[in-house]
């Protein structure tokens, strides 16, 4: 079966993107995934479609750890509570653009996920950052500073940008073919498709999509 | 083993709360479960949180209408596009809210979400309402006229504030104990919790809540 390939929108904020990354690095399964992860800013998914994250909303935040302990347990995945959440993601988010990154991406990638929810570091401290690059003998300093520059800067806005032109609304959120599918929850479903085994056709899509609004919350009230 | 207490929260706009429905409506297996359905308005949770729902953002809607139809699919559940939606529930929740209704409550809640969501039929028109009483062999004309009353309005307006109250945001919303599953992908988390097995511990729930943001939307930007 030829190789597939999968685009992975994630933030590392997202305890539910880093459930997703442990699932597709231990993946072994058949067909065989190309995986391309995507960095893009978690607020600004949310700015752009005008929505709150689960750390704005209390109730759902004590929903959401309790939700994430049980999930990575199931899945024999190491977590623990973050040294705090949420933290600023961008200089993190900006090194994992840095072209000279690319062709090694996978382990700074696990690296920064694994110093926010498995060894509770401080993934928003530059000093912490550069520990990590140090850790992965990289050019901490230079890269550092290259996560500084206005082109980084602008290339995450524009990736985000892209994100959410192509309909990502959170994180994880995977990309294969034009199939969007979100959240840690959505993998089954995923798997599926990959397979050729998705239950949705195109008719669905067509109906579904031609549904109209009777009421709105101004309305029902 | 005992029979266990499940209070189900549910409004029947949501498609999630109608698989899960279905979910527990088949639901064989041990320990028994006692089910209490209750009818609270979505509208009103997101309001008390300050949340969109997904029909309010129309990227996510587009992923959820695709996620529903694969998750229906899956489980064997009939699922068709609803006559419209959002619908005003207003009507159909007091209905289910009526004291002399609670003793077949069962059959009036799955009449209602078979109505929403396999027959396609209007459940914000009262003369739907109507017939699907009739069709129940109950008394149409009495049952409408009562849910109209300021009493039961009240009474609905009253079970969603103590919903809040009890931290739920969103429905499906199943309460075992004081325990908070949401949203059909919860639910594989809530049969480990009943058959005893919930890997979450009092000790991770201290150290996750005692977790703070060290940056906002604002602080990031």
């Amino acid at each position: 079966m030829p190789e597939r390939h999968l685009k992975f929108h994630f933030d590392y904020v997202s305890p539910n993107a880093y459930l997703a990354w442990n699932y597709f690095r231990l993946r072994s399964r058949q067909p065989r995934l190309c995986i391309e992860p995507v960095p893009v800013l978690f607020a600004g998914l949310l700015d752009a479609h005008g929505q709150r994250g689960p750390a704005e909303i209390p109730a759902k935040m004590r929903w959401m750890n309790r939700n994430l302990v049980r999930k990575a347990r199931a899945a024999g995945v190491p977590l623990n509570p973050p040294f705090s959440h949420p933290f600023n993601p961008l200089t993190a988010l900006r090194l994992s653009l840095l072209p000279e990154l690319q062709q090694s991406l996978n382990s700074v990638v696990e690296a920064l996920f694994r110093a926010v929810w498995v060894r509770r570091l401080d993934a928003g401290d530059p000093a912490i950052l550069h520990r990590l690059m140090e850790e992965l003998d990289l050019d901490a300093t230079r890269l550092l500073e290259q996560a500084r520059s206005p082109e980084i800067k602008e290339l995450l806005r524009q990736t985000t940008a892209r994100a959410v032109d192509q309909g990502v609304f959170g994180v994880p959120t995977m990309v294969v073919d034009d199939e969007l599918f979100w959240g840690y929850d959505d993998i089954a479903n995923l798997e599926l498709y990959l397979d050729g085994h998705d239950p949705l056709t195109q008719q669905d899509v067509k109906a579904w999509s031609s549904v109209l609004p009777s009421a709105g919350r101004k309305a029902d009230r």
